[in-house]
């Protein structure tokens, strides 16, 4: 308790000195102030100071008992479309564990891949590559891996309630975040600002197309996919490796099961018609999250998941709050025009140096800003033009640097927890602490960063001759 | 189910049909849509064929997918400063009933008033009339008497999760929400609506001071106080109504809970400051919610309430999700110039009447139509004017029409559990079901009204001369 309220004492401390110091020339005073809370932040989450959900709350009335946002501005986040998508995914998801059809389809997967735990970590990253193209959004498609994950996890024995997260359930998280970041590289189509910064980059004389996309991506994905999963089983080390006797077991337990009972298929069509209308929305222009609020609402409706299990659901109140509150702050540093000025600082010093140099500063600053970045497409958004401008002045080859920009948007997304909106169903699974999310993201997001740096590069460079 | 399925169906058709009706002259489309569905939305949750959070999620994405509202304008609830701060209060009140201070003020209310349950009732009531002055809001003091409320059932023996509801538990809160309608009446400062009320009266001519409005209102008030607790005693009929030893038991208890302990003082300090907070925002001008935020992050930083209880308050959730969808319904009912159109219906047939007939057909139709109105507040603003300006044309003495529709604002707010942003607390804290909620405020508001209609009526004209 002491050595806490210590911790506290240190963050209280290094705020106030930011908040007070000389504002930065070329910067709005409250861009100032609100990288101050923002940044203060951050540090209280990741040395522990405070739990995610109250630090944010703590920024939450800060940044509004200093005027540095109106209310407005402070609780915009709460009525954004795609943080509702979020919310409603968790409370969705529910349904796959408690109808049945998680624990089938985990069955049926583990009767197949079952034999270790590196199995199963393949089979889900391959699972979600696959079915990516179809998915403009990496937030709705961590909707329909999560539960699948989830269910996986409790079929091996490992369970949060039992505090038994670190049997496996740990991994399999900390995985399909891991996959999740590079199926959103693979495809043009996998991540909504992927089609945004290639008509960014077409105003830059850019020109990238699904082929040119998919072409230049194959390899690197590739070679992050066959990596990653034996990284993370090193790295985590979950209890349990081997399970030789797991298809055979799966095999049992499937028979035991029975066929596919009524609440199964009601809401395996759910979930269908839910990726269906999310697959499909470039074409009837419905809300993503109003398409998910009608998933609960059938599932609630036939009693699949009732009002007495939604009790239970205060973890997705917790996490939309933490996750809105985050997500305003770190718009409004850009809005404010902080993130323009911090590329700017970046792009300065870089005048004169040979392009391979600028092209790495570059990728390395532009992924390692990512830490203070809740949104990827806000982060793209902000920085994109300015860092393809600044490398291709220097000489950087523009359809590399704008490729390699672009890949990057994805595969930095699990360098914190708030990173991407898709991290945020497996991060707050239980399953895994904030502070092992920070570690293995960053194990996660350097391997992806070593591999875009040396192959990747490499293989753009021959086939955008 | 098949019961259940059948209202489901009825619930459709009659939706089908009123959105394919001729939309009546001098309306818009939209607004008739909207009509229809929230109309559609309230049968089926008066007559059970959804829980409350189900019919609001499909009215929701109703509205959405049939063009009727925008997201933003659908979602817009979510980021409304008051409905957070109902979230918050939900959330924050559970620090008064862990930290044991809710259990040790309620039993010191019981070793004085507990010999019935009756002497419980009539102390929340004179204690929420007392306290009711210094809280412009009557959401934050729906925040103050819910802990309390909560830990007096739970002391008595009544808990949600033993399903002893019906032992006192859902009499006290029921009496809870009469009083604040009450104590609302009572005083110019008690409800945010009433000071608006009395500018809007001000630029038709009419003036209404603290003192002037006191002065009418607590006649009634006074007999609505006497009156409500023992009619609700008789109509709810909880399982105890006496209990001689209660006090002396308290008393015991009170004894064997030893001296105050660091949480409850944490947790007393601040409730007080909060109150404080809330009582001086003409003065500051902090937003009540963000000062509830600060309460919320105080009492989790010191760990009274935790990340863990956190995960139980899925109820939050809910309510959050269920009251934010309907007050914007209701608000866009209001903005799309709805509420004008069917207060000019009413106005119409009654030229030529008699004023002591206009004015009761304007009091009684003002506290039904807030049947389909979710704030108070909107009701106030988009009907008040219209009823006042029709009863004057006819003759009703303005001073006292413009009084009772101010009450009636505050005296109806029972009328649906969504009927006040105050009830929702109560309403939602389980001890009650929806249609009881129904049924006990009909009570309530028809009560009221009575009283109003019969003693307050001959009052205001005697001291407004």
């Amino acid at each position: 308790m002491s050595k806490m309220w210590l911790m506290r004492l240190v963050v209280l401390a290094a705020g106030l000195v930011l908040w007070f110091m000389p504002v930065p020339e070329g910067l709005q005073e409250n861009a100032w102030h609100l990288f101050a809370i923002f940044i203060t932040t951050i540090f209280s989450i990741i040395i522990g100071a405070f739990p995610v959900f109250v630090a944010s709350v703590l920024a939450l009335v800060t940044s509004i008992f200093t005027s540095t946002l109106t209310t407005a501005e402070a609780y915009s986040g709460f009525s954004k479309g795609f943080i509702l998508l979020i919310l409603v995914a968790f409370l969705v998801a529910n349904a796959v564990v408690k109808s049945g059809l998680g624990r089938r389809i985990s069955l049926i997967i583990i009767s197949f891949f079952g034999k270790s735990t590196l199995g199963l970590g393949y089979s889900m990253f391959f699972t979600d590559m696959l079915i990516a193209p179809a998915f403009p959004s990496n937030t709705a498609r961590s909707g329909v891996l999560y539960p699948l994950t989830l269910a996986l996890a409790r079929d091996s024995g490992s369970k949060v309630e039992e505090g038994s997260q670190k049997r496996m359930g740990n991994y399999l998280m900390m995985n399909t975040m891991a996959g999740l970041s590079i199926s959103s590289t693979l495809w043009l189509t996998a991540m909504a600002a992927n089609p945004a910064g290639a008509g960014m980059a077409a105003e830059m004389g850019i020109t990238i197309t699904f082929a040119s996309w998919l072409q230049a991506s194959i390899v690197p994905c590739l070679v992050a996919a066959l990596v990653l999963p034996y990284i993370l089983l090193k790295v985590i080390n979950p209890e349990i490796k081997q399970t030789p006797e797991a298809p055979k077991k799966a095999k049992e337990l499937l028979q035991e099961m029975g066929t596919i009972s009524s609440k199964e298929i009601i809401t395996g069509l759910t979930f269908i018609g839910m990726v269906a209308l999310w697959a499909t929305t470039s074409i009837h222009h419905l809300p993503k999250e109003a398409i998910a609020f009608t998933g609960l609402a059938i599932v609630m409706a036939t009693g699949i998941f009732t009002e007495e299990d939604m009790k239970q659901q205060g973890g997705a109140l917790s996490t939309f709050i933490w996750f809105a509150v985050l997500y305003t702050l770190s718009s409004f540093l850009n809005k404010f025009g902080f993130m323009t000025w911090i590329g700017d600082k970046i792009a300065a010093p870089l005048d004169g140096m040979s392009w391979p140099m600028v092209y790495v500063i570059l990728i390395i600053s532009y992924v390692l800003i990512h830490y203070f970045f809740v949104s990827q497409t806000a982060q793209m958004m902000a920085l994109f033009s300015v860092f393809l401008a600044v490398g291709i002045k220097s000489g950087v080859p523009g359809e590399l640097l704008a490729m390699m920009l672009l890949f990057a948007t994805n595969f930095f997304s699990v360098i914190t927890p708030q990173g991407s909106s898709a991290n945020v169903l497996a991060a707050g699974s239980g399953y895994l602490k904030s502070s092992e999310v920070y570690k293995y993201g960053a194990v996660i997001t350097f391997t992806n960063l070593l591999i875009f740096l040396t192959i990747g590069t490499a293989w753009i460079m021959m086939v955008t001759g």
